[in-house]
């Protein structure tokens, strides 16, 4: 077990997700351990940035370790690592974000489909050299089931 | 604290990282816990896959919130959370690899930038819609520092 203290939390005026849709024009708040706010400088450099958290979500390998996404019968048998489903052996969550400002301990961002009080594990820069696949090819499935997810 | 349990390991030809340089080539093997193979199912329809990992590099304030990336004179002072770097206050890496061919609880990858034996803590399929930020601007010493790590 690697025991993992979280950076801080997710301020988001978003506090359920029964609709996992509509993320995209979210603005919420990384509101980081005051200690750690001098790790911050140089951030509002880079326009996007890479936000790691925790989403909670148990695992029940009965029910997650192969099952359609979002649980729609239009969707493929799958496993839980070909999926972005929350219910994962490791809840960890990793998702692009804008960056909008820092000040002090707080970044502002636009995008992060995180609910309030997530806890956040790392936040990194977004770096195209390392983030960005060219030519990455996904099944015809995912973008039926992204149609709605950030408009 | 948050307990995370890995959920396999990283098989490489690196064994170490003396020079952060040269991986785009190099293929490694995600080998999964036997229980989580199943969860494999379908990853191989995805061309890419993003790996999230422990670096376990030990973290220390006073050398690491705030420093120049690789110790380079030519570098800006930034804090961590600007940078890339392995010492981090939780020493997570998240990197886009391609996927090659997945065989039971094995996938095989190319440009893991993790060394041999590195805990996985999960694994997801690269969805340009989540994980490709257009129009992602980065700062000029960022260019000159990625020089060299793929290639």
């Amino acid at each position: 077990m690697i025991p993992v203290e979280p950076i801080g939390v997710v301020r988001s005026p978003v506090t359920q997700t029964e609709v996992d849709e509509g993320w995209g024009a979210v603005e919420s708040e990384l509101v980081l351990a005051a200690p750690l706010a001098p790790g911050l400088a140089g951030l509002e450099t880079f326009s996007h940035a890479i936000v790691v958290f925790w989403m909670t979500h148990a695992f029940d390998p009965a029910r997650d370790l192969v099952r359609r996404p979002r649980g729609r019968e239009d969707m493929p048998l799958l496993g839980i690592f070909a999926q972005r489903g929350k219910q994962r052996p490791n809840s960890i969550g990793v998702s692009v974000v804008e960056v909008l400002g820092v000040d002090g301990r707080v970044v502002r961002v636009r995008g992060l489909d995180a609910i309030d009080g997530t806890p956040i594990l790392d936040l990194k820069p977004y770096v195209p050299a390392f983030d960005r696949a060219t030519g990455a090819r996904i099944p015809e499935w995912m973008d039926r089931l992204m149609e709605r997810y950030f408009s």
